[in-house]
């Protein structure tokens, strides 16, 4: 059965040095036992984690690539990435910064259902960067916030996408605002002929999950926006893995940040934002974007979008979403950026338009249109 | 309705920028939207947080105390947590170091269930160290863990826990492995005529959750493992507020430690390994001790002791856990360090012993018996 990879950096002041540390990580991410009681057989031969590669990268800095058993990792993504990071995400001079899934966890995990092509066809946008206006605040009821929708959905919209404060409060709950939002949607689709997308945040508790995400699909949702870091990448998972269900899913980076904001720690930004998003199944990952409220640096989103849609897997290419601090006037700089496959979030600056909102959802548009032309 | 308040530490040059951060994480964490565009009246008035307090906290950092609203927050973990740190977590520079949950959010999430006292009462045990050996290595079948798991409550262990690797992997099936290693810690209680708890770790998909659960209480569990990590902090919330389900959580750190390894991120240790597990509802929290495998320094695991156990809350005082390098020749210092409201951790060097593993557990007993009575 092929073993899959998970290349760490080991901040160590010589080889010596970082070769023990690799080789205690594969004693801690799978047996967790001291090497010498290790039992022969089945499990130092197979389940054991083993040091493949290692060497230098760069100045008190090395790389090692160990292989696990797909055994160890079972067909949960919980366990999947427990053995990729779970207590080793504890050491500290240890960080992720490649997966290989290798032949059968690809098979156990293939990834996006449907990847930049399958959320093109959804929405009928066959080239071009794709828009998607966010609706908030946390605060507006159900109603409010459906008439936003309707806006968004009216100017040109590719999806229309719920802000991730909103879960389930009072002021707008869960399934009478999803109910509402989606109608509205369809009602502005059926007046313009356009196919905008709605993609509610998916809440509840634990056990009301299985029933709001059918709550969602039948009320008209056409997608789920998912925050892995509060839910669970399983629950990203749980959805990109049904075909009755068959709905995209766009993960959001909520409670993730700890995770890149170290160099020594974590998940390099393209594995957190990219491959390990991709691996649970999302179809669109957002991100902090360069330039906006949070620090990510152009190498450091650029990273992610390569890791979002890097043909060679794994899964399908998805969608690199960058947010915040996004506008019109940028869209020339990101178009630059990020090429044509990318989904603009369009934030809280948009409603200073009030009732007009959709006029810049269509300057937005319109000012992709000019860079794409002036390209052609 | 009582707000709940957040305390930050904000890294910064000077006051000034701190307070313009603070208002900045006040928009960020609740309605996301410029200053400018937040609507009067309710928005702005109640849910939009609020900076109620600011001043220095050392050379380059400030402690900020921000208010959050219950409507903001909902009735979800998730939600809450969103709220505590969502998009901040995001933003360099900038950890969380309080938690004051106020009367309402209380209410809504009341913490251990059991607590010391409970947990205490479940397995007979009044006073002194309670003993937790670990069932592993994964790898091995149901059959040899459950035997394992056999020896260690002969042995006089309190909590039979699993090992944090172990899910439902085919070597071991979730299922067939809690069944025999709950008949096999049943046994052994009836021969000693002990109370030995058996905490299976909680594995599945996200929608098999649910049925796992059942099938461990049925089976005869008396707790569960979550590893709030990867399955998401209201795994734990939906077992500790199911008053027929009735059972003990322990929770496990993996996946967890980037949020505390950088001083300027994430949490504070306390708040990570104490608060947030108490507010989530967890009875005992498991976290790596200092001198072993992991680098947490004895402050550090003082302050996750004391955040566990602060009679001030938020809710019943639980029990800290410390894991990793836990042995019988430590057992004097650990007893004066943690005092007795403590889960010892018994990790793979116990694996040594062989079919005598029961031996180490009682040698452990009898050191911690040992420095009973030289306090007494």
């Amino acid at each position: 059965m092929t073993r899959f990879s998970v290349t760490y950096r080991i901040f160590a002041p010589e080889l010596a040095e970082a070769k023990v540390r690799a080789e205690a990580i594969a004693l801690e991410q799978t047996v967790e036992i001291p090497r010498d009681v290790v039992p022969a057989g089945f499990i130092e031969d197979e389940i054991l984690g083993r040091v493949e590669e290692i060497g230098s990268d760069g100045d008190g800095q090395f790389r090692a690539t160990l292989s696990y058993s797909p055994h160890s990792a079972g067909f949960e993504i919980a366990q999947f990435f427990n053995v990729i990071f779970g207590n080793s995400s504890i050491q500290r001079g240890l960080r992720v910064v490649g997966i290989e899934p290798g032949e059968e966890m690809a098979r156990r995990h293939p990834g996006p259902r449907f990847g930049i092509d399958g959320v093109r066809a959804l929405c009928g946008r066959p080239a071009g960067g794709l828009i998607a206006p966010v609706l908030k605040p946390q605060g507006l009821d159900a109603d409010d916030l459906a008439r936003i929708g309707y806006l968004c959905a009216r100017g040109g919209a590719d999806i229309v996408k719920e802000d991730h404060g909103l879960m389930d409060q009072p002021m707008a709950p869960f399934r009478e605002r999803v109910e509402k939002t989606a109608a509205a949607v369809t009602r502005a689709n059926a007046e313009t002929g356009g196919r905008a997308l709605y993609f509610p945040t998916l809440a509840g508790q634990p056990d009301q999950l299985e029933g709001n995400i059918r709550f969602a699909r039948d009320a008209g949702a056409d997608g789920l926006l998912v925050l892995p870091g509060l839910l669970g990448f399983g629950t990203v998972s749980r959805i990109a893995r049904d075909r009755e269900l068959n709905m995209p899913v766009m993960t959001h980076p909520s409670f993730l940040g700890p995770y890149v904001l170290s160099p020594d720690t974590g998940f390099d930004h393209g594995v957190m934002f990219g491959t390990l998003q991709r691996i649970a199944g999302a179809d669109i990952s957002v991100f902090p974007n360069v330039g906006g409220r949070f620090g990510f640096s152009h190498a450091e989103c650029a990273g992610i979008a390569h890791a979002c849609r890097d043909g060679a897997g794994p899964g399908r290419p998805m969608l690199p979403s960058p947010g915040g601090g996004m506008s019109v006037d940028r869209a020339a700089d990101m178009a630059a950026m990020y090429g044509d496959d990318v989904v603009y979030l369009l934030g809280g600056s948009l409603l200073r338009l009030g009732e007009r909102i959709g006029e810049g959802i269509a300057a937005m548009r319109a000012a992709l249109d000019a860079v794409r032309a002036a390209e052609a």
